[in-house]
C-alpha cells in the first residue's frame, strides 16, 4: 500500500535523502513546496516554477473550493490541468483556513460551519467533504481534515481538539479509500494537454493514484503530539504531517516538538512539518529528518521587499538600495540576481510595479529551493552513520 | 547625419520594409514598440520581451524624471543598464505627461511648470531641460519636446500650441547636437554587465550615439500639419513622428491626417505614429508606409482582461469562459496560448491573482508583435511598385 517512498540515505543527525515516487513527479526529497493557494504561486508563471527546479506546488482547498469550485476544476480534468502544471501538487485540508480565515465558524463533532471570506456564504466542511472536495482537485497528496490547535492552548482545549483532529482522520482515511478511485485523471501524463483517458483502476488499487497524509496535532503537549501519533500511524496512512507549528509558538518549542515527534513515525514513510519557516530553520528540520516542508514566507515576504540572501535578509525598500547596482544575492545564480540590481528592485517596488513582485518571488524560491538542493546533496555525501 | 535607415522595400501602397541601426539593436520595420512606462513594460519579466521578439521598448521620461530620477540613471550607466535592456529604447519627450497627469501646469513660451503627480512638488520642463533628462536616461531614441495639442482645438489654439512645438523643435534639436555626447554609455554593448568604459567620440559625432526625432503636431489642421512637417523636415532630425493623435478624434481623421502627412515626410528617414492604436489599426498604417509605433492598449487592456485574438476582442472575465478549456486564441502559438486555457486567465483574474495581469499582457504583446511580424513579411514578398 502507499505511495512507492524510496529512501536512499539516512544521515547521523537523522536526515534523509530519498525520492517520493508521485503519479506527477518524483519528487526527491527532503523538498521545499512553494504555496500556490488559489492555483498560482503569486506572480509567477509556472513555466518559471520548473526552471526554478520546484517539483511540487501547494494548492489550498478553501481558496479552490470557494473560487472557481471544485466540480468546476473535476470537470476540467483536475487541478493539474486546470493550472497546466505537469509535475506533482499536495492540497491541504481546508481546515487551516476555515479556522484563521473566519471568525463565526462553529464547530461540532461533525465539521465546521463557515462563512465565505468572499462573499459571506454560509458552507459546511466535514472530513468527508474535504476529501471529496480533494479528489475532485485531484493533487498527488492530500491531507487529512484536521483541527490546527491555536498558541496557546490550554491542556483541556488541546485534548478536545485533538479528539476532534483524531475522529476526523479516521473519517477522512475511510472515505478517501473508498472514494479515491473518483480522481479526475488517470494517466498522470495527461494533464497537460490530450484530455484524461477512463480510468482503469477501481477501489482499493494504488495504482498511481492520489495519497493520504495524516496530520499530528496535539499543541505544545508532546505526550498528546505521540498519542495522535501513534493512532494515526496505526491507521497506516500514506505519509505523516505534524500540523500545528508555527503557530505563535517559540522557536524553541516548534523544534522540540518536531524533535519528539519524528522518532514515533515509520521510516519507511514520507514526513512533513506544515508550514515552516526561515531558512535556516527549513534547512535544520531537513537535517533532522523532516522530507517535506512548505511555507509561505518566501512568496509573502518577497511581496512585501523582503529577500532572503546568502548574507541574510534585505529590505529591498530601504534607501540605501537606491544606486546599488549588485545583485540582489552576489552568491545566487538565479535568473534575478543574474540580471536585475538592488537599484533596479528597489525601482519597482517604490514605484508599485507588478514586476516586483515577480522577481521578488523568484529570487526568494530559488533561494529556498537552492537550500533543500544543497541539504539533498549534503546527505547524499555524508557517511552512513554507524550501527549502535 | 543620422541613423542609418536600411530601406529594403516599398511596396505600391506605400508600407516600407526597413531597417534601424540603433547603437543597441537592429530593428526590423514596420515595428511595434511597446511601452514600459516606469522602466518596465507591465509585468513582463525582460527575459520575456526578449522571447516576444520585442525589439525596441519606450520609456516615459516624465516618469522616470521623477522616480527613480533621471541623475540617478545617468549614474548607473543609462536606462538599458538600469533595468537591464540589452536591446533598442525610445524615450518621449515627457511633454504629453506633463499635460495629461497636470491639471495645474503653466505653459510659457520657455517651458512648462507642473506639479508631481506623485507628492505635488514643483517642477520646471524647457526643451533643454527634456533633452538633457533624455541624454541622461540614454534612450536609442529620443524625442524633440513638443506640445500635444488637445481635441478638439480651434484653429486659433492649434496655431499657438504649433508655434511653440516649432521653437521648442529648434531649441531640442540645437541642445541635443551640443549635449549628445554626455550620454552615459559608449560601447552599447556594456549596457548590461560590464560597467561602461569611457567613451571615444565628441561633440558633434555621429558615432553609434543617441538620435532625435522631432514631432509634427499642428491638430487636424492639414494645412498646419503641412507646415509643421516642411519645418522639421528642414530641421534634418533622425527621423519623424506624427503626434498628437488617437487624442479623442474619429479614426477617420487619424487616417486623413497620417496619409496627408506621410507624403511630406523624407524616404531616408524613419516615420513614427505616437499612439496608436487597435490591432487593425496599426497594420493599416503599416502598409501605408509608418515605420514605427507604440500604444499603451495592448498592455493596458490585458490588465483590464481584454484579450486581443485572431477571433476578435475576448473579454476574459467573461462568464462564458469559465469551463472553457481552449486557449485565448486558437491561432496564437505564444507562450500563453501553447499552455494556458480561457478557463485558468479568467480564474486569476476573478481572483484577482498577479499572475493575471503578466499572461494577459503576454498574450496581447504577442499579438501586436506578430502583426508586425506578418505585415513585415507580406512587405518583404510584394511585387515592387511599378515606376508611374
Amino acid at each position: 500500500m502507499g505511495i512507492p517512498f524510496e529512501l536512499l540515505k539516512t544521515s547521523a543527525a537523522g536526515g534523509r535523502r530519498a525520492r517520493l515516487h508521485l503519479p506527477h513527479q518524483t519528487v526527491e526529497t527532503p523538498v521545499f513546496m512553494p504555496v500556490g493557494t488559489q492555483g498560482t504561486v503569486k506572480a509567477v508563471p509556472q513555466e518559471t516554477l520548473e526552471v526554478l527546479g520546484a517539483q511540487i506546488i501547494l494548492g489550498n482547498t478553501y481558496h479552490l473550493y470557494l473560487r472557481p469550485g471544485h466540480e468546476a476544476i473535476r470537470r476540467m480534468g483536475g487541478l493539474h490541468k486546470f493550472i497546466s502544471w505537469p509535475r506533482a501538487l499536495l492540497t491541504d485540508s481546508g481546515g487551516f483556513q476555515v479556522f484563521s480565515l473566519n471568525q463565526l465558524r462553529k464547530v461540532t463533532d461533525d465539521g465546521v460551519r463557515f462563512r465565505s471570506h468572499l462573499d459571506g456564504s454560509s458552507h459546511f466542511f466535514t472530513a468527508e467533504h474535504s476529501i471529496d472536495v480533494q479528489i475532485a482537485l485531484g493533487a498527488d497528496i492530500v491531507m487529512s481534515f484536521d483541527e490546527c490547535t491555536e498558541y496557546p492552548a490550554s491542556r483541556q482545549r488541546a485534548e478536545e481538539s485533538l479528539r476532534l483532529t483524531m475522529a476526523w482522520a479516521r473519517r477522512s482515511l475511510d472515505h478517501f479509500r473508498a472514494n479515491r478511485h473518483l480522481v479526475p485523471w488517470s494517466n498522470p501524463k495527461d494533464c497537460c494537454g490530450v484530455p484524461p483517458v477512463p480510468r482503469t483502476w477501481g477501489p482499493g488499487s494504488n495504482d498511481r493514484s492520489q495519497s493520504l497524509f495524516g496530520i499530528i496535532q496535539g499543541g505544545m503537549y508532546t505526550d498528546l503530539r505521540r498519542q495522535c501519533a501513534e493512532q494515526l500511524v496505526a491507521m497506516d496512512f500514506d505519509g505523516y504531517a505534524i500540523g500545528g507549528l508555527s503557530v505563535g509558538e517559540p522557536r524553541e518549542l516548534t523544534l522540540e516538538i518536531i524533535a519528539e515527534t519524528l522518532p514515533l513515525l515509520p521510516k519507511d514513510k514520507p514526513r512533513y512539518v506544515m508550514g515552516v519557516g526561515y531558512p535556516d530553520e527549513i534547512e535544520q528540520y531537513a537535517r533532522m529528518g523532516v522530507d517535506m516542508m512548505d511555507c509561505v514566507l518566501p512568496t509573502r515576504a518577497a511581496r512585501h521587499g523582503l529577500l532572503f540572501t546568502s548574507q541574510g535578509r534585505l529590505n529591498i525598500k530601504n534607501k540605501q538600495y537606491a544606486e546599488d547596482q549588485s545583485p540582489p544575492d552576489p552568491a545566487c545564480d538565479c535568473m534575478v540576481c543574474r540580471r536585475y540590481s538592488r537599484a533596479y528592485l528597489r525601482h519597482l517596488m517604490q514605484a508599485g510595479e507588478a514586476l516586483s513582485g515577480t522577481l521578488n518571488t523568484i529570487h526568494n524560491l530559488a533561494f529556498y529551493l537552492g537550500i533543500m538542493q544543497r541539504v539533498r546533496a549534503s546527505l547524499e555525501s555524508a557517511p552512513a552513520p554507524s550501527e549502535s
